[in-house]
């Protein structure tokens, strides 16, 4: 294990030297931050340590607060930076791996105090060598990197590396084997999640406490979560972060969730469920839609295929269904390219999953799933956080949905918008209807694609049958 | 219910004001940040959100992200900054309460766009007036305080409003008969959190599943959790937050963990209980000691008597108790004041309690326990947050706790530090021993104390009919 480790993280740092080589004309010292604690209400009551992923992705340190490294593109010279527990600490915290002893065992044998880095740092500008950094999204390195550099908080994002980022997301987009089954892992947990809530969950209950479920069983298997729940009677809210609805018979709970586990990885699954255990007719013709919108993506993902062709594929299924239904009319090809799908679908179809469930965000959804292409401003396409060619290691996930947001149908109503391929009377009827969304994670493999984990069958009996 | 709100935080607001018009020659502009979400591993995969205590004491809004409050002291002009849903966000997030009507229902008629805090500022600092800040521990707040003083970071610290500290920790310090009712809903709570624990933990189980249990009790319950739960077969080890540990007959379990309520209210409870279900005859010796050390610090405790001797009498209880095991010896009143006791008892007896779990911990332990006078640097009672005499209206926790160090134990004996008190000999046989804490939350009444909640008995006996 320890020999695996120091081997895949020594052979990812020589990748993005190598890369970087090729890349920048401007060599100088790659900084990259370990995240710090996050106060809550002060500073020493903190929420639960999160590394940050990149960190993680090349020196691992899971559970070590404030650390930071350094590589120099010239010599190659790798440093971590970060205080050893004093005697005065291990009082309080038991005897623990030191920074030094981690660092050896990933093939890095110099470490230093925290406070060197600044000398690193000031020693490098002086000779006027770039620092190469990515755009901090925790306050604390804004904080640091107004120091090191001596610049204005209006500067950071102007100053930072394009070359790292490139170099970083065409490392971490492509999952290794290991990665995958670490995936496969936590998706794995994600799965018995869901399973536990949609076991558990009966009308008369609060939201909350489905949530509470669901947050138990990825702890109690070893694992936290990757994300805030979404636990809602209002699947149509899409950002949801309020849980005290209670279940009631006839509508549907939609639940998002998934498992991070102690490498960093992450899953990442929706369910829809029946609270009364049965849908009702119309929820069978709706949840059937977004079936089938789901598995057409899928069943159009291989390698070459543009995902965003992908998404057009979902919302063409979603677009005819509803038109069997008498929401929609008119040509659905014509109507998903001009956007008109977006009352009924109005984020995207997925998006990278890796150590972040929406990977490497924080370095910009043009670089990791647009591969430097600008994004559509179109309400709807806006939202599709992935729209290149697919290749083989990627990870993803696959979430269709239909949600019918009564303030949005109000708002299209009014403006009379897209009125050729929608029929707002028919849509007024189900302004009350609520969200639908299924999800599952996929793998791209060199054929074709591989869904990840254990699934829970999506068909509608089959939710049926675990609900009672 | 609303008009209640209105009451009371409308008259903390006025008391503030009066408080600050007395003690300070400087008026000016008091300015109070809201919290901002945390991120985890990229801006929008947050931590749940925590409004900041002090902003929720003045102004509730618990669920409010990104708000600041001015008061002006020479004019009383109240204005809340924050930005309202634009209809693009009302289409993720639903229609929510509004800012300006949140603000209108605590009697703030004024609300405007976060950006104009800058302004208002600006505006004063123009006029030569103070700025009367808190100290921030969010590094967002931060930046914000350099970008609005045009200040270094360095600065942040020193011009802090020491007036509107102690104005502040002279409000909240005393607790109203509401807050005391919503402290008690947040500790029975914590108390079925316990039970459920108590009830449920056995051996083979990871800590983690135990810990598991304790977070859906409490969310289950509609609450959270008030700070990062202590769950641990080694109880010695006292900022523990690893729990990969199996849980063996034999050795005891170690819980510290707490509610918090949605009106910010926190519980804080700690309990040591036998894996087995009957601690070992040497266990039993050792819990002996602590509980009566723990209800001879409760008794002490009354309006006018000084916490530190509240913390003295725990200590010496302990000493004594030792004594009689021979591990400790020569004069209890001598060797606590010297602090030979801290080889055994390291931490605080207790502390304050109320929004915060350690409460107002940010404002300076100096100034919420201490009252201003300076805090002794000898170990053990360098960690007693509390010391002042107690007053009716404060709450604050019970907390004696024994525990064998291993690491410490070397490092002393190593040192002959204390031999006049310590039998060393007799400690090294007691190495392996773990620790021991007990906790319990109580309000100074005018006339003594009252015990918080509906306690689970802390006896012996009792604990181990529970885990029957």
């Amino acid at each position: 294990m320890e020999k695996l480790k120091f081997e895949r993280l020594t052979k990812r740092r020589k990748k993005l030297v190598e890369s970087l080589k090729e890349s920048t004309n401007d060599r100088g010292i790659v900084l990259l931050f370990g995240n710090s604690m996050s106060p809550m209400n002060y500073k020493d009551n903190e929420y639960r340590f999160r590394q940050d992923s990149t960190f993680m992705y090349f020196f691992d340190f899971y559970e070590h607060a404030d650390l930071a490294a350094t590589i120099d593109l010239d010599s190659g010279e790798e440093i971590i930076y970060g205080d050893e527990l004093t005697t005065d600490d291990i009082v309080w915290t038991g005897i623990l791996p030191t920074i030094k002893n981690e660092a050896e065992k990933i093939g890095i044998n110099k470490t230093l105090p925290r406070r060197n880095l600044e000398k690193t740092i000031k020693e490098a500008l002086k000779q006027g060598r770039k620092i190469h950094y990515l755009p901090p999204y925790r306050a604390e390195h804004k904080l640091e990197l107004i120091e090191l550099l001596n610049i204005k908080e209006s500067e950071i994002e102007a100053r930072k590396s394009l070359d790292l980022i490139k170099a970083v997301v065409n490392l971490r987009n492509y999952k290794s084997e290991w990665e995958v089954s670490e995936i496969e892992k936590a998706v794995n947990i994600s799965y018995q999640m869901h399973k536990n809530a949609i076991i558990h969950a009966q009308a008369g209950m609060k939201e909350y406490e489905v949530k509470a479920i669901i947050s138990k069983t990825a702890q109690e298997m070893g694992a936290e979560l990757s994300f805030p729940t979404i636990c809602t009677v209002h699947g149509e809210t899409l950002h949801n972060h309020h849980y005290h609805n209670t279940l009631e018979n006839g509508k549907m709970l939609l639940i998002d969730a998934g498992a991070e586990i102690s490498t960093g990885y992450a899953g990442d699954l929706s369910s829809t469920l029946p609270i009364s255990g049965k849908f009702t007719e119309r929820q069978k013709l709706i949840y059937d839609i977004v079936y089938k919108s789901h598995y057409a993506a899928v069943k159009a993902m291989k390698p070459g295929v543009p995902f965003k062709e992908c998404y057009y594929t979902s919302c063409r299924e979603i677009f005819n269904g509803l038109k069997e239904l008498g929401l929609t009319k008119g040509d659905a090809d014509e109507a998903v390219h001009a956007g008109a799908n977006a009352l009924f679908f109005q984020c995207g179809l997925g998006h990278m999953m890796g150590m972040d469930v929406h990977d490497m965000e924080n370095l910009g959804e043009v670089w990791v799933g647009y591969d430097g292409v600008e994004k559509s401003t179109q309400f709807g396409i806006k939202s599709l956080r992935l729209a290149r060619p697919l290749e083989a290691g990627f990870v993803l996930t696959i979430e269709p949905g239909i949600y019918f947001i009564p303030y949005l149908i109000d708002k299209w109503k009014a403006e009379n918008k897209f009125s050729q391929f929608i029929n707002y009377s028919e849509v007024e009827k189900w302004k009350d209807f609520g969200g639908i969304r299924n999800e599952e994670d996929y793998l791209i493999t060199p054929d074709g694609y591989r869904i990840l984990g254990n699934p829970i069958s999506k068909k509608l009996e089959d939710v049926e049958a675990l609900r009672s």
